[in-house]
């Protein structure tokens, strides 16, 4: 048996764990700073719920299969559909607007390739049941303090209205959105090819158009907000259901692509109540997001450093229940604390096991420390170490 | 089609995350200031990685099945096999001891009853790579903090040493597992039913034995870190991969059963790796922690209290940037707001959002309060109002 996990599926060992925690808790914090609520749904959906959602694609790339009681089941694709079936099925018990946010991982069986895996995390921010631009607004403002929150300094928040492309053919949106990779040229030529007349005249009509009255309503809200976006006329995304403010965020320094997209949809969550419902909310890509703290530098100290801060050392089984106490003190004090595990280990191969996790410090209590309720604090780094006694211990930990 | 979940399967509303939240955060933290890290791994794992290693029963309840490049593949059952395979694929980059962490769903087909689902979080923390009982003791004492974290006052810590049962038959154990469900006279009956001979004296002969050295060793260490279980010869715990210490943990006033349960299984961890490596951990039954927490009313107040404190109304589109702008203002001071998303709705429509909501303050700015820099707070309990000027504002929140 080979030991291995399925292609596009990762483990994640404690580092990376740590630093994915530190990205969803400081989203968590700044969605709630906002009023959005979370929520979480299941893993396992009957295959009805989210068959023919997402286009014959999304049929495709779905995790579906028959369960032990011959249901049809299939697993969560996105978390927009759930959403859909939620705000349906508890219409009368949620709040209206309903804010929520949900960090729930999906499966697709997607090919595989950078930064594109089958099982991620999503981390979505939606308000329903409101159509205002002031709603539109505060998404983008709020997409906005999620990335400062995490440390981006830099960042480009690309707006448009779909509106725009009202009168283009549909098929255009998705060849347009490609201006930027392809240059106008080859939108041009992707468009002939597709036979859409004029391609040329039509694409510098596009952008050349000014904001929408809408979209200049959100604007001058985000303004109030503190928040710049940049109008750009060709900004399409791929996804069709999109109904007025679209927008993408890029970061900065990082290539890879936008981190964020979003906009409104409000024809889409009404899909089960049968009625509509407008909705409007964006999406964190949380592994560029990931990607670019790693390649910005932006993870805390506290984070990429070991979790304990301190090792209590055994020095000998006599002196065993001396360190135990010693330990209890420290842990008390909200200090993390770790008391080496064997008693019957050499003093050398308890500081190497310091020294390979990283423990800034270590504890020493021999036979005369022990006598004289003192402890010897050994600093990792520096080699230095200094006896105290054992109630000053606090304050040179602190 | 009809809306709803699968059997066993569960949407968690907001309050209810909120709740599910606080307790994996406390956890966390408990967790962490023991030195353990956290880990993740995959929800889909090879279906030879998981198949064969939860007995015939496990293989029946498991979820699997075909992927579409026929893969044979199945869902996370548990945490310890995954924790085998991480332990085994990466010895080399992982510390000795590894001391992890792991709060993940899991899917078991079960028959679905009272706290029974099939979709459920588990929350683990293991020492894989040494047999020490200083490493039982911490164990036990880190489930204990745990639930201290959580505010339960008084709880049981009940510990055997699964030698006492070395020289009965492997099928006893179970039997005497459910002594204080059937009781004594029920314990010899279904022994002798199973043909084990002398079930009389068998049973006094386990209920009368003392600590074995191990146990008393460990003992001596938790009492150490404060902590104070209650021996019992007859806990038996009905898996049969333990190898030594054997514990659960009972909550006085909390009646659906133990809400902790672990023990030392040496013989585990190293299936993949193909040596023995030692091992000792536990886990928490987090549906029964939700429910223990619940009834016994030990959510804080913070957590049940809606997460928005403010909302900023919009008192007519005239006013709408300066409600903006107040929003802004008090959301830098960390204190989480909402504005009314649509500034076209009566004041009366926009109070009773609050009061649905359960927001507890409320700020109003018409004319004369914009004028004059001033803001009106309402406090949405007493219905009491004042005007204040907006420096004095936060004041008056925090």
């Amino acid at each position: 048996m080979k030991l291995q996990t399925l292609k596009g599926f990762r483990d994640f060992l404690p580092q990376e764990a740590r630093k994915r925690q530190f990205v969803i808790d400081a989203l968590k914090k700044v969605f709630e700073s906002y009023g959005f609520e979370p929520l979480e749904t299941p893993a396992l959906e009957y295959e009805e719920i989210l068959l023919g959602k997402y286009g014959e694609e999304g049929d495709k790339l779905m995790y579906r299969f028959t369960d032990n009681g011959k249901r049809k089941v299939a697993l969560r694709y996105d978390q927009t559909v759930p959403l859909a079936r939620i705000v349906a099925q508890y219409q009368n018990a949620l709040p209206s607007p309903f804010k929520r946010y949900q960090i729930q991982n999906v499966w697709r069986a997607e090919n595989t390739q950078r930064g594109r895996y089958r099982e991620f995390l999503q981390c979505d921010a939606d308000i329903v049941g409101v159509s205002s631009s002031l709603a539109d607004a505060e998404t983008i403002s709020l997409a906005a303090k999620g990335l400062e929150k995490l440390g981006f300094k830099k960042f480009t928040i690309l707006v448009n209205d779909r509106l725009v492309f009202e009168n283009v053919p549909k098929e255009t949106i998705a060849i347009i959105d490609k201006l930027k990779k392809i240059g106008e040229k080859g939108v041009v030529k992707a468009l002939k090819e597709r036979g859409i007349p004029n391609p040329t005249s039509l694409l510098k009509t596009i952008i050349s158009q000014k904001p929408t009255e809408r979209l200049t309503n959100t604007l001058s809200c985000l303004s109030e907000l503190g928040v710049q976006p940049l109008f750009n006329p060709a900004l399409a995304r791929g996804l069709d259901y999109y109904t007025g403010l679209i927008f993408e965020i890029e970061i900065e320094g990082y290539s890879a692509g936008s981190v964020c997209g979003g906009g409104r949809y409000d024809n889409l969550i009404g899909m089960f109540a049968k009625k509509q419902i407008p909705a409007v909310g964006f999406a964190f890509g949380f592994d560029r997001l990931m990607e670019a703290m790693e390649e910005l530098n932006l993870f805390p100290k506290d984070i990429t450093a070991p979790i304990t801060k301190v090792l209590v050392t055994i020095f000998s089984p006599m002196l065993k229940d001396t360190s135990i106490e010693v330990t209890s003190i420290i842990r008390i004090n909200g200090i993390n604390t770790e008391i080496y595990l064997d008693e019957n280990t050499s003093l050398e191969k308890q500081l190497k096991y310091a020294d390979q996790k990283g423990i800034p410090y270590v504890i020493i209590i021999g036979e005369n420390e022990a006598k004289e309720d003192k402890v010897t604090l050994r600093d990792m780094k520096t080699r230095e170490q200094k006896t105290v006694p054992l109630k000053d211990l606090l304050n040179e930990l602190i």
